[in-house]
This record gives C-alpha cells, structure tokens and sequence, in this order.
C-alpha cells in the first residue's frame, strides 16, 4: 500500500506550535515510532511526511510543521516551508494543549477558513493539566470539531483514535472517499469483460439494479467493452469472444455456477465484492467472513442494508442469506435485519454485521459504519463476501485481488474453502 | 400486419339493438366495406370478426354482436353466442340511436361493469334526429366516454373516428398499448447483440440513461447476451466476436459512425428508433421523416421531450438537432421546444413535430400525442428516425425494420437517402 500514488492519498497537515508534541501525537495516532519523538524544541527540522493507512479510511499522509511561530536560527526557511503545507493539505489537524490558545493558532486556523480546508483542533496534553470547561467551551466556538487526548494515556488510544478518524471520515474531501474506479482498473485493453446479471424478483421490472448500471459506467468510463447476460447464457457466450475476458462478475446469487463455468485462469468477483472494495473496506470484509467460522449457537448476527427497499418473497437479506448461513453451521443462526437510516449505534450484541454493497452511500456513510462496528469490535462483513465464503468459492472470487486474497489465506486457517 | 396474434389484438366488442347501424358504424370507422351493410332486421346472423388496423393503437378486432334484444327464431342461440362476447373482448363500444335508451342498453352496461370491461357509448344516427341535452346529459351521468356520430356524414368521420382512437387509447387494457419487446424480438439465438454507448456530458455520473438500460434489460429478459461499448471500441469489440452479433445499436448522435463501421451484412439500429417502434409508431414517424425534405424558409418546426430534464450545454433536442436541421437545409430552420407535459393542445402552426423516444412515458400517454398531431394533420417523426434521415442513413438503420423500410421506400422519392 506504500505504492499508492501520492495523490490518492489524504493529505494531512499537523499544525502546532513548538513543543505542543505533533511528534508524539502522531506516534500516538499510528501506535509505533515512526516519528522523531524528543524533547529538546525544534527537533523535526523540516516538514515530514509520514505516510501510513488509517483504516478504513485507506491511505493518508501526514505533514509534519515545524511550526509558524518558531523563533530559532533556521526560522525563516522554516515558516516558509510550513506555509508551503497550507498549498497540499485536504485538511488540517490543530494540535494545541490546555489553556494555550493564543495568535498562533488563530492564525492558522484563519488561514484554514481562507483556503477551506476543514480543520480538526485536537487539545493534547490533556493528561498533564484538565483543561478548563472554559477552555473547550472557547474553542468550540472557533471549530464543531473538537477532542482532545494524551498520549501518555495507551488505554485511551484505541477510543481517541475512533474519534480521530470518525472526524477524518466526515470532513475527508468526497474524492478520498471515492475511489476512481469501480471495475474499471482491473481489466485489460482490447479484452472484454462479461457481467453475468440474473434475472430474478428482485430485478426491477424493465431496468436492472442500480450496481449494476453502476459497473457497466464504469468499464465504459475506463474505455472498456462489456458483454452483459444472463447466467443461462453465460457458457454460450464465452465461447463466442476469440479473446477470454479479462474478468467475469456476477451477481452473488449465482456465484457457484460462475465459479463452475469459468475457465481457471480468468479472473472472477462478484458485483457486491466490487462495491466491498469501492465502498467499504475489501480487505477487512475478507477479514470480518473468517467470523463466520467460529458462530456459535446463540450467537447473533446484523444484516444491514443500506436503503430501505421493499422486502420481496425471496429477499437476499432476509431469506437467502439466513438459509445459507444455516446450512453453513449446521443450525439456525439467528439474524436481525436493519434497513436505510436505522444501523444501530449499539453493535455490541452481534457477533458479526454482514452488510450489503451500499451502492446507494457514498463512501464516506459506509466508511463511518465500518468503523462504528471498528470501534465496538464487532467484525464486519459484506453480502459478496459473506456468500462466496458460504459457498466456499471466496478465494477463487478474491482472485483479482491479491491484497484481500492475502488476507484471506492468512485469515482462513480451515480447511472448508477451496 | 393480419398476421398478428389474436391475443395481441384488442378486441372491441360491437354492442347495440337490432338495426342501431352496428355494421355501418364498421364501415364508417374503417372508411371501407368491410362488413355487411343492410337495413334487413338481423342481417348479421353471427358474431363478426373484424380484424383491422387502427393506428396508432395498433391492430384491433371489433366482435360485431346480434344483439341480446334480438326476437328471431334463431334468437336464442344467438343470444347464447353474444353473451360470449363479453369473456372476450377487452373494450366494449354500446351503439346506441336519440332518445332510445332502454333496457337493453342498461343491461349491457352493468354487465359491462360487473366484468370490469371499459365502454365507450356512441350515439348513433345523429343526423336522422338531433340527441336532446336531456338525453345526452342522462348518457354522461351513466358513463364519462359518450360520443355521437352520423355515418352519413362523410366531412364527419375523420374528427369522429380521431375522438373514438383517443377514447379507444385511454380505455384500452395495458397489455395492448406496451408491445411484448423493445429489441427482444430482432435477436438470434447463440448470437449477441452490441450495443453502442457514448459517454457525453448527457449521460449522468456513474449511470446509464434509461432507455438504454430498458433495452439491456430487455435483452436480458429474451435470453440473449448484450456487448455493452463505446463507439471508439466499437470496431475491436467486433473483432472479437467469433459470431457476427445479430444486431447493432447505438445512440443517435454517433449514428453516421455506427454505420460507417458496421458489415452491411449486420443489421443495425438507434436506441431511439428502437422506442418508436415500441412507444409510438414506426412507420408513422418515417413518413413523417419524410417531411423534412418539404421544409421551406419560415416553416417552424416543434422539438418534443417527454420528460423535463436540465439542458445541458450541447443539448440533443436544443442544439444539435437544430445545428443538423440547418445544415440538411442550408437555412435556418426554427425550432421550438416543449418539455414534460408542455406539449401544445394546437400543433397547426408547425410543419412536423421531432418527438424524443419518450422512455418515461407510457405507450398511451404517446399514442395520444400521435393521435393529436394526426388528428390536426400535422406530420410527427421521432428523434432517432429524424436524424438518421438528416444524416443520409435513415434506410440503413431500418434494416431490421422491414414494414419501416417500405414505408421510407415509398416515401422517400429523393435521392439523397442512399
């Protein structure tokens, strides 16, 4: 993930005045040492860039500032370059600690306003000194957004750092949250590729569901072409291309019979498995789909789509989903359904969230859902990935993935899939 | 066109007493001797049918009844066999004469209820005695579609037959006025079909525009498979087809390119001939094509949308269409524009109405602006027709059309369409 191009990735700057511990607080953040931490004033000598992924928001970028109000010999250059970090961040974290607003930081955070990036004011140091009702009171006025934390305290990293990234999550540009390309990176030039779409009760009459549509954009967006048909069709129609597609998808309901009836070395996913990776968070889904394993009788389990549709006679969710899960383990596992707005705050009883591809949110609503379960510690999963696991067929499925495959393999230590 | 199946037909059943002029009504409607005229009491001995076209519904059947008042000897099994008209016809017409409601008419009508059979009434014989207001006024308490006619009136008939299609149109069954396939019908079997997308400032983010999902939609539904592509991957999507496909269509406006890189051989289409053929009338609206050769400096021409979307900066209906007007005629032409439900109720002041492949609309809600433009002798064409006939391509993309051939063929005396 190292390798994502630097312009795909969050930008961060971290502003702070000298010795306020943007070095510290950004060990705190990623819970390693990959800053310079110390002491003495002025140590971080330019701006530092410190790429790391915070997950599930995917890969950002820290810009390290010296600080605008330092006073020492190498000054000058030094608010120079700082101001230069005004230019390349997407937003802009505020260190500051307990009763230690001055000009400095009303500076900064006018600049901020000026160019528009959102700002998060973080009070560190709120170990050493509480800082005063007063004090939060006045800095809310300046900003909705405001935590504070210590970076001493390592019990509180791990609910500081869901608050952090909440907070990145809401204010990130839509851009971040979007990543370019649904299907489209994944397939060759002069290739086709073939969408295998079922017609069923849940296909709206006349039209075809919204993923869909969405994926056929996209491998016509990245100058691709698409053979679209049913999965009745499909090996009729495979033998009709001189050249083998250079991927195959498929609706989740028939992810079996696509795995059967494709050649090995073609790669194949799912739709709801594109809209994991797009939407979501692949590599945790990959993740979350281990649970399945250990279910337990008693255990419960959250199906949660994001759009309230109505419910038909065979619905995935409701109907398809359970069945499979019950065939699965051998037992009823018992599934509470939600739709649209109603996601519980509380995850704490479910074992697992299966959720479906959220083709109607923006990244930025799934995103803050993966990391509400995150928070809670309840694993989460999606529809494509859950049913390719259930099937056994999830490593064949994850094969345009390497990344996620890797995960898979080391997350599966059984012996069921193949 | 007699070769339609019974079942897609709309049979209209032909109530009235003996002698209301069930059989000249025929003949006046169709404007030829079609049935037996005869002022003999019970000359129809059985139930007719009367197979025709009446466009732009489509085909009809009338089921020319006895009549249940009927006292013959032979009335009995007569009687048997006109009760059996009601089980099949789908609309119902009760001719009736001035001042001659009775019980017969009553009793039609509440059968007609009971079975939920939509009626339209005609008075008849409106010439011999003027219908009193009373007498109208008690026929439009009992139903809300009473017309009257005299079938002597020869100036009469065009705006009577215009008035009994529009009552025909608002009353008949959906079935009839939504024919089974869009482009399902022109597919084979083992072949795939290509359709050509582009993707211009009109197609809106991450979607397809409706009514090229609608025809993948309807692929799917035939049980065949559809090549989804640009036109700049069009040429080596063809290459790649072991198979030629069976049909090709594309959008309009890159409708000169489709034809230029398609093998004669293959028969090819729009998009938006495909929905006049489905939501309007073919063959209508390439004889309508054909006026655009008959436009002179000063002739207005009315650009048409069904829906009432945001014009974007290079608008089919706004600007290009026009920009291809002028061109074709070397002046300019002018055009008005009318969006959603701003379609005039007076077309006279213009020489042809271009409509657009009204995907949002019903077929009724587009045979009744048919209906409207030739009932006011104003020559209606669509979108998708209209530019192939600007671009010298109109005979090419009816290939797969041949009743739309013939009509262009017939039509179309000039020589520049190749």
């Amino acid at each position: 993930m190292q390798k994502t191009p630097k312009s795909l990735r969050l930008h961060i700057g971290l502003f702070g005045r000298t010795n306020v511990g943007k070095s510290s607080f950004l060990n705190y953040v990623v819970g390693q040492d990959v800053a310079i931490t110390s002491h003495i004033p002025g140590t971080t000598t330019d701006v530092v860039e410190k790429p790391m992924e915070l997950l599930p928001l995917g890969p950002v970028v820290f810009l390290d500032t010296a600080g605008l109000d330092d006073a020492s010999e190498l000054g000058a250059l030094r608010i120079e370059r700082t101001k230069k970090v005004f230019d390349r961040c997407d937003v802009l974290v505020l260190l500051t600690e307990p009763e230690a607003w001055g000009g400095y930081e009303d500076e900064v955070l006018a600049e901020a306003r000026k160019r528009r990036i959102p700002v998060v004011i973080v009070v560190n140091k709120a170990d050493t000194r509480v800082p005063s009702a007063d004090f939060m009171e006045s800095l809310r006025r300046r900003s909705s957004r405001v935590l504070s934390c210590s970076c001493l305290d390592r019990q509180g990293r791990d609910p500081f750092v869901h608050s952090f990234k909440a907070q990145l999550i809401e204010i990130c540009p839509e851009e971040f949250l979007h990543p370019p390309a649904l299907v489209g990176d994944l397939l060759a030039q002069d290739k086709l590729c073939v969408f295998i779409v079922p017609i069923d009760k849940e296909a709206p009459k006349g039209r075809l569901i919204l993923p869909q549509v969405q994926a056929i954009r996209d491998v016509l967006d990245g100058g691709r072409g698409v053979v679209v048909v049913r999965e009745s069709e499909y090996a009729s129609c495979l033998k009709n291309l001189r050249t083998p597609p250079s991927l195959v998808v498929c609706d989740s309901q028939v992810v079996a019979r696509m795995v059967e009836e494709t050649p090995p070395e073609i790669p194949c996913t799912t739709f709801s498995i594109l809209f994991s990776r797009s939407k979501g968070d692949l590599d945790e889904a990959v993740r979350g789909a281990g649970v399945l394993d250990q279910i337990q009788e008693g255990d419960k389990i959250l199906i949660a789509e994001a759009c309230s549709h109505h419910a038909i006679q065979d619905d995935i969710g409701r109907v398809k989903i359970p069945r499979w899960l019950s065939q699965f383990k051998g037992f009823d596992v018992p599934v509470e359904v939600c739709a649209g707005k109603d996601f519980p705050e509380n995850l704490k009883g479910f074992r697992l969230v299966i959720h479906c591809g959220a083709c109607m949110f923006t990244r930025r609503e799934m995103l803050a859902r993966i990391e509400r379960a995150r928070e809670q510690g309840v694993a989460l999963t999606n529809y494509g990935v859950a049913i390719a696991y259930l099937q056994g067929v999830l490593s064949r499925v994850l094969s345009p993935f390497p990344s996620a495959l890797l995960v898979y393999q080391e997350t599966a230590g059984t012996p069921q899939q193949h």
